[in-house]
C-alpha cells in the first residue's frame, strides 16, 4: 500500500457561493473548484475566505460530498475542519478522512481567548484520537488577527512529539514573516510543512524550506501564483513575486472576501457570485466597479472562468 | 391570550456538566438547573460560562429538551442561541421558541472581527425573520473581551426600529459600567431590558433602570444574588452588594469556569462536576483546594446542593 503524497504547492481557500436565499450553491462551488484545479491550485475549502464558520457542519459535509461526487480529486483537498465544539471538529475531520482528503486545516477552538497551550494540546489531541486514523494529516491554522488564539512553537513541539504521523504542518496567516521563519527554523527539517498564509511570502517561504502557500487571492489569480511555486528557483522569480504583489495589493484595498466574489462575479459574468452571508457585506456597486477598474489597469484576467 | 411576562431578575449562565468521556451529562444538568430555580435564579443556559460554544447544536437541543421534559419552566429559560453560522442560530432559536422559552440570549457571529453594524444588523435580522415568531424575545449579548465583536448603541437603535417586538434587551458583559449606563440612558425607557453581565454591577444597574443580572457566580451563589435583586430598594442593599463582591472576588482569583465547577464538585460532593471540555482546563487539585479554603474563610455555602 503506497502512502498518499503530501500536499504541497498553492492552495485556494475556496470562496463559497450562495444563492439569493443565502443557501450555499453546490453547482457554482463545484464549477469554481474544478477551474481552480485546472489552474494547478489545490482546494483548501472551508477556510476563512470560504466563510466556513458561517456554514453549519451539515452544509460543509454536503458541499464536500458534492465535490467528490463530481469527480474532483480528494487528494487535492485540505478542508477546514477546526470548530469551536469538539464533536463538530471530530465529525468534519472524520468525514474528510472517509472521503480520502489529502489533509485537513484545523483552527483551534476560537471562542475562548487566552486559553493555555495545555488546553489547545488537548483540543487537537482529542480530535486526532477520536478520529483514530493513521492517514490523517493535520495542518494547524495560525490566524491570530481573526481567531485571536495563536498556535505557538511550544504547542507544535508537543503535538509533533505525541502525533508525529498526523501533525503534518501549518498555515501561518499571521502576516508576520519572522513568525513563519521561526516555525520553519524549528520544524521544517523534521518534515513539518509550513504554508504561508498569502502569496506575499511565497518566494521567501520557498527559499527557507516552506511547502507553498494557501492564499485568498489564489481564488482569482491561481495560475500565476502556482507558476511562481513551480519555478521559484528559476531566474525571474523575484519579478514574478512583484507582479503577484501588485494584483494582491489591489484586492487588499477592499474587504477581501467580498472583493474576491465581486471579481469572480465580473470576470465570470455571473452576478450571483457577489453574495456573501452575514455578518459580511457585499461590495457596493461603486466599490465593485472601482475594483474592476483597478484590476483592468494591471491587465488582470481570469482565463477560462467563463464557460467553465 | 395573555403575553408571557418579560424575564427579569437574576439568571445563571448554567455550567454544563460533562462525563469523563467529555459528553454532556443531562442528569447532572437537570439537577443543577432545578436547584438554581429553587434558589430564585433563572436559566441562561448555553452562555459563555456554559461552554456553549464548545457544544454542538445537537447537544444543545438535547439538553434543552431534557430540561423541559423534566418539568422545568421554559418561561424561566433564556438559552444562548447566537452562533457563527446563520442556520445554526436559526435552528436553535426556532427550537427555543417551540419549547416556549422566555427569551434567547444572542451572541453576534464572532469569527470575523471588525465587521460592520450593517453586517451585524443583517445577521440578527435574518435570524428574526427566518424564525418568524412574534413571541420571540431577543437579548443581545455584548461581551467584547471574549467575542471581540461589540454590540453598539447604533446597532440597537436600528434593531429596535425594525423589530420593536422581538428586540427585548441585552446582557452587557463588557465589564465597563459607563457602557451599561449608555445603553440604559438610551433605551431603558423604551422597554429595552439591560442585564448586567455580573452581580458586581447589580445594584448600580437596578438604580439606573436595569432589569437584573446574568452572572457566572449565580451558578454557585444564587440565593444571595437573587435576594439583592428582590430587595435592592431596602436599607442594607449596599452591604449585600459588598458581601456579593467578596464572594465573587474569590472566584475571580481563578479561571472562572473551572472554578465554578470545582466549587460545585466540592460542595455537591460530586467530583465529576470538575470536568471541562477542551480548550478549557480543570483547576489543578492544589488550586481547587485553595479555592475551597478561601471560600470557607468567607463562610460561603451552597445550601441544598447535596441531595438535590
Amino acid at each position: 500500500m503506497t502512502e498518499t503524497p503530501r500536499i504541497a504547492g498553492v492552495l485556494s481557500p475556496v470562496v463559497t457561493p450562495f444563492g439569493a436565499d443565502l443557501v450555499p450553491d453546490p453547482e457554482r462551488f463545484v464549477r469554481h473548484c474544478r477551474w481552480l484545479l485546472s489552474q494547478n491550485v489545490g482546494l483548501a475549502v472551508f477556510g476563512t475566505n470560504s466563510e466556513a464558520n458561517s456554514l453549519s457542519v451539515e452544509e460543509k459535509i454536503e458541499l464536500l460530498d458534492r465535490l467528490v461526487a463530481a469527480g474532483l480529486d480528494p487528494a487535492r483537498m485540505m478542508p477546514g475542519t477546526g470548530c469551536c465544539a469538539l464533536p463538530d471538529s471530530v465529525r468534519l475531520t472524520a468525514h474528510a478522512m472517509k472521503l480520502g482528503c489529502g489533509g485537513v486545516l484545523m483552527l483551534p477552538p476560537f471562542y475562548y481567548k487566552g486559553v493555555s497551550d495545555d488546553g489547545l494540546f488537548r483540543s487537537f489531541a482529542e480530535v486526532i484520537e477520536r478520529v483514530g486514523e493513521a492517514r490523517l494529516r493535520v495542518y494547524l491554522y495560525h490566524i491570530p488577527p481573526v481567531a485571536h488564539v495563536p498556535i505557538t512553537t511550544g504547542l507544535v513541539e508537543r503535538l509533533l512529539a505525541a502525533y508525529p504521523t498526523q501533525i503534518a504542518g501549518m498555515k501561518d496567516s499571521g502576516g508576520d514573516w519572522s513568525n513563519t521563519q521561526a516555525f520553519l527554523d524549528a520544524f521544517a527539517k523534521s518534515g513539518f510543512d509550513v504554508f504561508a498564509g498569502s502569496e506575499t511570502f511565497l518566494l521567501q517561504n520557498m527559499r527557507h524550506g516552506g511547502a507553498g502557500c494557501i492564499s485568498a487571492t489564489a481564488n482569482v489569480h491561481p495560475a500565476p501564483i502556482a507558476r511562481l511555486y513551480d519555478t521559484w528557483r528559476a531566474a525571474g522569480a523575484d519579478a514574478q513575486q512583484t507582479r503577484l504583489d501588485v494584483i494582491r495589493g489591489v484586492f487588499q484595498k477592499f474587504p477581501m472576501i467580498p472583493a474576491l466574489k465581486a471579481a469572480i462575479a465580473h470576470h465570470g459574468r455571473d452576478a450571483g457570485w457577489a453574495t456573501v452571508r452575514p455578518p459580511l457585506v457585499a461590495l457596493t456597486p461603486a466599490h465593485a466597479r472601482a475594483l474592476v477598474a483597478e484590476l483592468d489597469q494591471t491587465q488582470f484576467a481570469m482565463p477560462g472562468l467563463v464557460g467553465r
